[in-house]
């Protein structure tokens, strides 16, 4: 089959892989029918992490084609959407709400990569999710944002206690905090302020339902914030960056005893000083989203065409013109790059 | 009056200030009738911060003797429990439930000082909660210990979402730590582990609750929770100790969307690696102690001897005997030092 290899940071390919096969009874073979590029492909891409004949990609909808005897949930013909993370759907911690935890938790990036033909899913029942049937064409963009970002700004926005009455503050413009700015608006936040000082991206957080617009970084951005919640900052923040700078901007944006859900994948170095978190007094909830949790409802919530996810995706390309997907992504040419199969 | 005052790091002397008076309408003279050395005081006495003629004291309860012309919720004769930090009750934040964020938040050790025998309590209608008579003498220790170990400990376990069916860790044994343990009882954890190496702490953990007891410190008492919890680790951790090993002992013996409450105060330099708290997946809430929301709550239960906090003191001196005080806490030769007047 085709798949994206990255072959070293920068070196993007698109060559032969051996047909995944079932291995395991609880397994899955999917044919991937759409998938995409995340921001944190770039982190290899850019020679942040290593790479070395990597097996890219982690979000996926296709239809399955083979199951193993102990799959029940999925059937071969079933249309699938599945998480970023392989989860049992069993065990105490994926019961309990937190599948991208799961004892037996896998990261599709690292060995499945789902750039690709065809996918093994491990652990089938527990990982996807069938839609009602086969999908529109235009909705399998939204479908493909549920396997991660839309399921991670959703995460985002619920360990930050978004609700009705509440202000909300999203701490960056990337596909993450966009989805976060959506979540928000459907969990009924009053008044929504997206930190962005990129005119598209703008509008569309707008049209995803933000109320206010902030431009401004850091102490300034957090001084804005403050200004629009009476002196006392938001409720809810969504932090979908992961630097040092934007925890911090997340924190000081908060109200004392505010919630903040942190999705931007914090890389080595990134501390946050406990002194002043202490006397913040805010709670800190976030870490790799627990997407399977939301599939189900997401995934209605896309077939009732109450949300459209899928807007977040401004380029489209087929598989083998991966290499200028992650070009387009890496020079900010494009927020999200779907591809197709 | 007879005060406590800190010459500087070490030197302490009980010397003559003036009375307080009233001097906003929202005011409150009370005559104290018991105070006590809190572990943050040991911070200026052991030279960590600064003390130049400090007026000690931050936990008090006592009998009002004053009251100005806006008080309402108390009034002269009124036996008092306040908190440690003075609050309003009426801004956003307090009504939201952190009076300790209160925007007219003063903490009572930063001028007020109440290891004296008087104080001037502002916001005597936010700060301060009548007992429902004069209590039993008895009763005196447990009503101290709310106005802020007790309270702070019962924060600490709110925080960490304790209850039913819970397994709950608690790092420190200390005064806060052991009324961790106390408050985690309370609210219905089914297994408390205390972590502790010293046989009297143990004890007085396993009289307020405690289950277990872990004398493991750092990697290898997270190795000991881990062992316990069926290499999960604990739902609820409170973190009473406040160093860079606590957090971190905390972090680790948590489970995957565990809840950790943090009472420790954070000195500079503490500092969380948020790669490593991503991957964990926990929720994280903390700060000084909102003690004036459990107030209420407390007192009645320790007028209706549910639970009697005032163990915790191991030593009670006469106020005169302040810097005896001191010493035997600092020497931990005491847990907590009772003051009487």
């Amino acid at each position: 089959m085709r798949a994206v290899i990255m072959d070293a940071p920068g070196q993007i390919r698109v060559g032969d892989r051996d047909d995944p096969q079932i291995i395991d009874p609880t397994d899955a073979v999917i044919r991937i029918t759409a998938t995409c590029i995340c921001g944190s492909d770039l982190w290899p891409y850019r020679g942040v992490e290593p790479a070395d004949h990597l097996h890219m990609g982690h979000e996926y909808v296709g239809v399955v084609e083979e199951t193993g005897s102990a799959v029940r949930a999925v059937k071969p013909g079933d249309y699938v959407v599945g998480s970023f993370v392989i989860s049992c759907g069993e065990c105490e911690i994926c019961r309990s709400g937190y599948p991208s935890k799961c004892v037996h938790a896998e990261f599709v990036h690292a060995g499945i990569g789902t750039q690709a033909q065809k996918a093994r899913i491990p652990f089938a029942d527990g990982t996807l999710v069938a839609t009602p049937g086969e999908p529109e064409d235009d909705l399998v963009p939204s479908l493909l944002a549920a396997s991660d970002v839309l399921g991670t700004g959703w995460f985002a926005a619920d360990a930050a206690e978004v609700g009705p009455g509440k202000t909300v503050a999203v701490v960056g413009d990337g596909a993450v905090g966009l989805m976060g700015v959506l979540a928000a608006k459907e969990m009924g936040a009053e008044r929504i302020i997206a930190m962005s000082r990129h005119s598209d991206r703008q509008a569309l957080a707008r049209e995803f339902g933000a109320t206010d617009i902030v431009e401004e970084r850091g102490e300034a951005g957090v001084a804005r914030i403050r200004e629009l919640t009476d002196g006392l900052g938001a409720h809810s923040v969504i932090e979908a960056v992961g630097t040092q700078e934007s925890f911090m901007q997340a924190i000081h944006s908060s109200r004392a005893g505010g919630h903040i859900g942190f999705v931007g994948v914090a890389h080595e170095g990134v501390a946050l000083p406990m002194d002043e978190v202490f006397f913040a007094e805010v709670h800190l909830h976030g870490g790799p989203a627990p997407v399977r949790r939301y599939l189900p409802e997401l995934i209605q919530k896309i077939w009732d065409r109450e949300i459209n996810p899928g807007k977040v995706f401004d380029l489209t390309l087929p598989l083998d013109e991966a290499a200028e997907g992650y070009a387009a992504m890496s020079e900010r040419r494009a927020t999200k790059v779907m591809l197709t199969l």
